[in-house]
């Protein structure tokens, strides 16, 4: 611990841990349930939407890192919370993260793809099914991202979150946009 | 394993094991270095990308589930291969897959995005960089999809894998315009 402060390296941590610790770097004080609020209002439209239980194993390590800071604060006469903090070894972690460390590859698992690609085994009308549903689900996705997009631009500390959503807002637009041109592509074939 | 037969339940397995047998389904015996050639040139770009060894644990438990089967075959005097065939039971198991199991959430972890939500901790010229650097090799990766889609076509049994590689083509020239979107979307902030 004590060394890491003197060093020029930011700590290896998986990516997941740097979003955690991003959410903190907003900073606001924040509960575990907050943290997942923030994430699944954000995080979760182009990265990782978590776990609660995720959020708090998360937490605990930032914390033993030093890189997070928390005090329980009672909140009603029998009621109490734990506020988890960046500290300023979290903020120059960050700080390195962003400059330093090179983005991990982007990973992308797409599950309905992968069914077109085995289409040969199975039935086509199921498929076709499977694809609209979840073309409607990504323009809902869309929708959304779309709204916490504009809900992020109400603060100047959220403005590159806020491009992130309308970024995502996209995705998902051409996403399903991709899966009308699948469909078509798809007539006649059997 | 005598169980297994008889039920019309799929196995449970994780999609990387469909995702293997899925290489099998296309009828070819295959060695387990073929099988990387297959998932290298296919599944890589919208899926996975396996390792040689992911590859031989898969190959290792579909024989041991007896949905795939392998023979010793001598190529030179000195010199073998292992090659894996499909069984009856593993189509049979491809077929459920496809028809009575509901493909899992598309997952996408995008490590650009992450770096951009979290800029006001960072130099914003370095994303910049970062984010051109990504576009051109998304422009790289579709012209890749598009030429194995070109291959695929020369082969009636192999029609859906060419239509996926289509659409990976689409998606990383759709996932390069996004990019040139946001690297614009960006001028002027800070």
């Amino acid at each position: 611990m004590s060394d890491r402060e003197h060093t020029d390296q930011p700590p290896e941590l998986p990516a997941t841990s740097w979003a955690v610790l991003g959410i903190l770097s907003f900073g606001t004080e924040l509960s575990g349930y907050d943290v997942k609020q923030w994430a699944d209002q954000s995080l979760a439209y182009f990265y990782w939407a978590p776990s609660q239980s995720q959020i708090y194993t998360e937490l605990r390590r930032l914390e033993q890192l030093g890189m997070a800071v928390s005090r329980v604060e009672q909140t009603h006469a029998a009621k109490s919370r734990r506020l988890y903090g960046i500290t300023e070894l979290g903020r120059r972690s960050m700080r390195q993260w962003s400059d330093e460390v090179a983005a991990e590859p982007v990973v992308l698992k797409h599950s309905q793809i992968l069914r077109l690609w085995a289409a040969h085994n199975g039935d086509l009308d199921r498929l076709r099914e499977s694809l609209a549903a979840y073309r409607d689900e990504a323009l809902r996705t869309a929708e959304e991202s779309g709204a916490h997009a504009v809900g992020a631009r109400r603060e100047e500390d959220w403005r590159f979150s806020g491009v992130a959503l309308e970024w995502a807002e996209r995705f998902y637009r051409d996403e399903a946009a991709r899966i009308d041109w699948l469909i078509e592509r798809l007539k006649g074939m059997r």
